[in-house]
Formats: C-alpha cells, sequence, structure tokens
C-alpha cells in the first residue's frame, strides 16, 4: 500500500536494534481515518474468503482488527496477555515468545467466542518472527476452527516470519514489506 | 442509550462482588457494529465541544475510544500500563489505582501526543470508582492540554465515581448508567 509506505518514510523512524518507530501514526497516536483505509484494503483482499470474526491479541494491534472486521461487518475478538485468571470458563490458549521484549506469555481466549464453524482472519500491526500469528493461528486451531489468513500492517520481511508461514501455506497479506532498513541508511521496501 | 440497556438485560451476566460481565458483545467478542452506533452516539453528545483527541488506557476500552475518534475524525491515543521504559522521549504520566485488580499502576503517553493546544476527550469502556479517568485527567493537565469531558459505555452509578467526576464540574456522559444490580436480582438502570 504505497500511502502506508510513504507514511512510514515520512514519519517513522528506524531506531538501533531492528526497532522501528510508528507509534506517532500508526500504533500509539492513531491516524483513525487512514486507520480505516488501510482496513478497507485488507477487507477487500479477504472479501471471498468467508471470513467468520477477526481475532488480534492485545495490545497494538486492536485498532487496526476492529477497523478490519468493522469493514468486513463482523465481530473482532483480542486474546489477553497472561490474565486467565480474569476469564471464567474454558479457555482456548497459547504460548507466544516475543523476541522484542524477550518473555514467553500466554494468549487466552474464552473458548466460546470462536467456535468450530468459525474462520479466522488473525490481524496484527507487525509481522517479524512471525511467533505472534504462529501461537494465534494454533489457539483458532486448537477450538476447531479455520484460519482465513493473516494479515498485518508492516510486516519486517527480513526477519523472515512472513515467508515461513507463507511456505506453510497460510494466506498472508501485508499492506508494506520492509526488506531493508537500517538507522542512518534508508528503507527498501518489498515489491511484487 | 436503550439498545445498550437491552444488550446488557440479554447478553450481560451479574457475577459476585459487583462484577458486570459483557466481553460477549461489549470488550472481549466485540460487536464491531453495535460499536460504532455507541460510538456515534458519544461523537453526538460532544460534537459541538472542539475535540481534537481521543484517549483511553489500554486495553478494553480500545475499540470505543477509536470508534468515537473515527466518528470524531480525530486521532485517538492510548496510554500504557507500567511500560514507561517501552517508550523514548518525555513521557506524561499518572498513578492509577485499580479498585478491580487491586493494584496501583503507571499510565504512560509520549509528551509529543498530548499538546498544549489540544482538547481531549478521554472514553472508557466502564466508569466506576472513576479512578481511571480522574488519572488520564491529571495527565493530561500535566500536559498543559484541557480536558472536553469523559464519555463511557457503562457506569456503575452506584460505585459513585461518576457523580464525583461531575460534581468537580467535568462533562460525563455514560451510555447506560447501572444505579443497583445482582447476580439473582435484576438491573436498574437510571433515567434521567
Amino acid at each position: 500500500m504505497r500511502a502506508l509506505e510513504e507514511k512510514i518514510l515520512s514519519e517513522g523512524r528506524v531506531l538501533e536494534g531492528g526497532v522501528l518507530q510508528v507509534g506517532a501514526f500508526l500504533n500509539q497516536l492513531v491516524d483513525t481515518a487512514f486507520t480505516r483505509e488501510m482496513a478497507d484494503d485488507i477487507a477487500s483482499a479477504f472479501a471471498g474468503d468467508g471470513v467468520t470474526k477477526v481475532l488480534t491479541v492485545e495490545t497494538s494491534g486492536i485498532m487496526i482488527a476492529f477497523a478490519t472486521a468493522a469493514a468486513l461487518g463482523v465481530p473482532m475478538v483480542f486474546a489477553k496477555k497472561n490474565k486467565t485468571s480474569n476469564l471464567d470458563g474454558n479457555l482456548l490458549t497459547a504460548e507466544i515468545h516475543s523476541f522484542t521484549h524477550n518473555n514467553t506469555y500466554t494468549a487466552a481466549v474464552c473458548a466460546d467466542y470462536i467456535r468450530p464453524d468459525d474462520k479466522i482472519l488473525i490481524v496484527d500491526d507487525f509481522l517479524a518472527n512471525g511467533e505472534a500469528l504462529r501461537g494465534l493461528i494454533a489457539l483458532v486451531r486448537s477450538g476447531g476452527a479455520s484460519v482465513a489468513g493473516c494479515a498485518v500492517q508492516i510486516e519486517k520481511g527480513f526477519q523472515r516470519g512472513g515467508d515461513s508461514l507463507r511456505e506453510s501455506g497460510v494466506k498472508v497479506y501485508s499492506l508494506a514489506i520492509i526488506d531493508e532498513m537500517s538507522p542512518d541508511g534508508g528503507i527498501v521496501f518489498r515489491h511484487p
């Protein structure tokens, strides 16, 4: 999505350690109109896929997940992190390792909220190593539901998580794929 | 808002300890179309108030905050909990005590995201004792910005946080106010 690439170039900042800071428009101070444009783009990509719900894991993917679900006219669900004591009833859970924060957490959703006849679109803000998406895919399948695919705003292509998921047969749609970036150099986007 | 009261009666569950479980439509499995209707109602209530941004604190108020900001055509910001090390630059912070979880956390936003010329609408899913809203009001004012008011989906009127804020001169708009509830009895809504 050209408009997102331009926003990343004009408002994003590349920090040391492979961090792309986009809080100023994407995931902390959120440009709501632009988020809806991004959501419409994702919704178009999955329009024929029979999506029944959108799933994300808290926190920073919730805005794009909500907007995408609204665009598709379906509910959204978010998995909670390490809060299984707050949720009652049966849970679907997955252990997810975060390389960014160097920790492992349990993502949990009430089992009532993902049913065997659901076809789930998993949405997040970033895709790097793919651990979060892989965990959510396992969570969905543990509930007997199927995965329509995964969509993210920004994929760090150089960390290979997206390509690994694609090779495993999952439909992965990214609004922008960064193949190279460095604090002093530029950002190289992947184009088909 | 009559439609929300009806949803609470038909899909909510009153648990022991003053807990109202509305995860099935409001804040975990999220009815996106209904959330947008609720957001439109809040946006109408603040249409003439010059709101420049909507602020919430993670996590479960993010959906209604995003939808309200989108309806008003302004950005939304969310404060992070206890993650000040993840945020760079100057921060605006507030200590907030949660009676629900019996803990105290630090809510933080990058100072760049709330400017002195901002007029902030604070949005959350629930209002009980009012600690979260009071903390966010203090955070906004510490950045030199002004508060347009507070809006929530469900106010627990019997916990008095909303009335206390109103008495202090803050505009507080709640889509549903519950004055009485119990696991075996009914739910009594406040109407003007």
